[in-house]
C-alpha cells in the first residue's frame, strides 16, 4: 500500500544522508497520506543502504502497524504529535545534525542573522523548553512532539518549518516530506553561518525585520516572485 | 542567440556548486555581452541538476526578457547594475558561501590578513551599508546594487573584485564570469582564513601595506611575473 | 588462521578511513578470539590502499606473533591491556581524529551535552590522567593501556565504550570490531558537538541526567526498544 | 630529461590537491637532484588538471631554465635557498592550507600540544619573522627561503621538516618530495588540532617534553619501533 508515498520517504531518508545531515542509521523523514489518515515513516535502526521503498513503515494515527512488516522508527509518536498539531504539513524529519544540535545542545534557538534564513524561516528557529522528569518518564517521543508543538501554540508552523529539541536534534517539517528534508537543510546551513556570526561578533544583533520579512515574501505567499511561475 | 556565453553562464553556475559555494538552487552567475548590451543570466529557482545551456535566460540592460523561456534570477536588477557600475567587467557572481556570509551577517569586511588574499584582493573585502526601509521596500534588488558600487565610487571595483552585502551574501565579479565565479571562491576561503586567524589571535592586525602590495603586484598589472607568458 | 576475524579486523580499519577518522596508516583496529586468546590486528605503517585480509597479524594475548609475516601495530600492547582489562570486549579501535583529540589535547573528558552522546555513551567520555616520566619510558604502550583501565576502575567500559588519552587521541571499544569502530566515529561527532556547543554557550552544563539516562536505556539493556526485534 | 623525477613531481604536486591543501592553481612541489644539481618544480599558474609530467620545469641552483618549456613556479627562488639550506632535503612543498596558514597570519608557531605532532616535528612548528620592506621589494621569493633558513641556524630542519611564513602560508620539506607532501598534511592536521585545542583550554600547555620526545623517537632515528622493517 502507498508505494509511491513510500517511494517519496525512502528518498527523502536517503537525502539526509546525501545531504551530510546524519551518520549511519540516525535520522528519520515520514510523510503523511491526510485523505486515509496513514504515515509512512523509516523503520528503525535499519542501515540506509539497505533501505528499500517496501520497507517504509505504514501506520495509522495512532501509530498501529498497517503491514506486516519492520519496526517504526522509535520517533514515531513525535511525528505523530507533530501531524496532528499542524494540520497543513505532509513531511516531517528529523536528524542530529551537527550546528543545529549544538544549539540545541547549547539551550538556544538560531537566531535570524540574514536573509538566507529569512528566505525559509520567518524569525528565531525556536528551542523547544527542557522537558521534565515525568515527561521523559512516560510517553517521551510522544511528549517531545508536545514541546514542539508548544513553540506554535501562538504562530503559525508553516512560517518558521522547523525547531530545535534541547538537547537533542533537530525537526523540520514541510507541505512533503522532501519539503521537510530541504528545509532540514537550511536549517543546519543556517546554523553554522549563526554560529560563526557570533563568533565573529559577539553581541551581534538579529538582521532588521523589514529585510527578514521582505526576502520571506519574496518566496512565499501571495506576492512571492522567486522561482518560475509554473514551479514554487 | 549568444549560445557560446550561455555555455559559460552555465559551467560558471555548476561550477559554483562544485566548488561547495551554492546549496540546493542558490546563487547565481550572469555574463555580459557588452557590444549588444546583452546579459546572460541563470534562470530563476530551477536545480542545477537540471540546468541546459539553452535555459539561461537573455535580457537587455533594462532587464527585458529578449526570448521566450524562462523567469531569470530574480537577483537579476542586482547584477544589471552592477554591469553599469563597473563597465569594465564582464560577469557577476552571486552565492551564500558561509564564511563570507557570516562577515556579512556580522556586518564586517574581510580584513586582508595575508597573502592569498593580496594575491586577488587589493585590501579588504567591504561590506555595504545597511539598507534603509525604503530602499527594501522598492525596488529592492536594484538598490542592492547600488548599495555595492557606493562602495566603489573612490576606488577601484577590479582590484577588489567582490564584496558581502550586509546581512545578505557574496557578489564578486570579473573580466568573465569564469573569473568571477574564481573570485567569489577565493573570497570564501580568506573569508574562512580570516575567520580562524581572529580567532588564534584576537585584535590581529591586517599584514603590513607593502607585502600586500607585492603579491597583487605579482599577479596583476603590468609587472606582474606569475603564470605562463602567454597565459593570465 | 582466523581467516574470517582478519577480514572483519581489515573491514573495520578501511571503514576508518572511510569515516575520515584517519589519514595515512593512522589509527588501527583489532578484534579478539576468546576462545583461542589470539588477538588479530592491523601491521604497523602500511598504507590503506594497500592493505589486505592477510596481512592483518595474529597474536597471543602476551603479543607473540603466531605466523611469519608483517610487525603489528606499535600499539599492540595497548590493545592487549584493554582485552585483559575489559573482559567483555570484542574490539578495540584507536584513531587521532580531530575533535576528539583536541580534548585529549586540552586534557579534558567530552561532557554528555546531548543525546546524541548519550544514545551510546552514559556519561561524560572521560580523559586519562597524565602519564609519568617512568611510564613514558618503558613499556610506553602497555602503560597506555593501564591508564585507560584505571578510567573505568569503578566504572563499566561498557557503558562508556571509549575514552581519550591525555596528549594523545582516542581507544574505543565494542562487542566487536565493527562496534569498536561505530563508537570511535560517534565519539568524534560528539566531540565536535560538544566543541560547538561549548563556544556557543560559555559554561553550558551536561544534558539533565534523566534525559540522558532515558536515551542510553533506550537502546542498551532489557528495556531496550530502538531497531528491530532479531538485530540489535 | 629526469623523467622519472617529473614523475615523482607531478605526482607531489597532485597530492597535494587530493589532500585538500591547495584550491586552483596554488601551492607547489619540487625535488633536487643532489648529483646533478637540478632542480624539478612545477609550473607556473597551470591549471593541476591540466598537469602532465613532461610539463615539470628543470632548472639549476641558479634558477636557469635547462629546457625548452614553462615557466617554473614564481616561489621557484625560494625553494632553491631551501635546498641550499637544507642540504639533506631532497623535495619542497608550499600550501596556503586553510589552519596553518591562520596560525601564519597571526604571526603564530604551532604548539607541539599532542602526539600526533609529536610523530613528525620535533617541537613547535616555527613562524617566520615579518620580513622588511627592503627584502619585500628586491629578491622577495629568494629572503623567503631566507627568513625560513633563519628559523633553523640553530636547529635541525629535519626534526622539523616545516614551517609558517608569517602573512603567507606553509613550507614542508623531506628526504623526497612524497615525504614533504606528506609533512605538510601533517602540518594541517596539527594546525586545526592546535587551533581546536586552544578553542577548547584558553591559556592551554605543549604537551610534556617526555612525551613529545617519546613519540618522535619512535618514528625517527636508530631506536625507531614503528612501521615494517623493510620499508621508513
Amino acid at each position: 500500500m502507498l508505494e509511491k508515498l513510500k517511494e517519496s520517504v525512502l528518498q527523502a531518508n536517503l537525502e539526509l544522508v546525501r545531504l551530510g545531515l546524519v551518520l549511519f542509521t540516525w535520522g528519520n523523514a515520514s510523510a503523511i497520506d491526510r485523505e486515509n489518515g496513514l504515515v509512512v515513516i523509516k523503520p528503525s535502526g535499519v542501515a540506509y543502504i539497505n533501505l528499500k521503498a517496501e520497507d517504509m513503515v505504514v501506520v495509522d494515527l495512532e501509530g498501529h502497524v498497517m503491514e506486516r512488516g519492520m519496526q517504526p522508527s522509535s520517533d514515531l509518536p513525535t511525528h505523530l504529535e507533530l501531524y496532528q498539531s499542524f494540520r497543513q504539513i505532509g513531511g516531517v524529519v528529523h536528524t542530529h545534525s551537527q550546528y543545529a544540535t549544538s544549539f540545541a545542545q547549547a539551550g538556544r534557538g538560531i537566531p535570524a542573522y540574514g536573509t538566507t534564513h529569512a528566505d525559509y524561516f520567518f524569525g528565531e528557529i525556536p528551542c523547544s523548553r527542557a522537558m521534565t522528569a515525568e515527561e521523559i518518564a512516560s510517553s517521551y517521543e510522544r511528549n517531545t512532539g508536545r514541546v514542539i508543538a508548544e513553540l506554535f501554540q501562538h504562530s503559525d508552523a508553516q512560517a518558521v518549518p522547523g525547531c530545535v529539541v534541547r538537547n537533542h536534534g533537530v525537526f523540520a517539517w514541510g507541505l512533503t516530506v522532501d519539503q521537510a528534508g530541504y528545509h532540514a537543510a537550511v536549517l543546519e546551513y543556517c546554523a553554522k553561518m549563526a554560529f560563526l556570526t557570533e563568533q565573529l561578533s559577539p553581541g551581534v544583533r538579529p538582521a532588521d525585520a523589514c529585510l527578514l520579512e521582505k526576502h520571506f515574501r519574496r518566496k512565499h505567499g501571495v506576492h512571492a516572485y522567486y522561482g518560475q511561475k509554473e514551479k514554487q
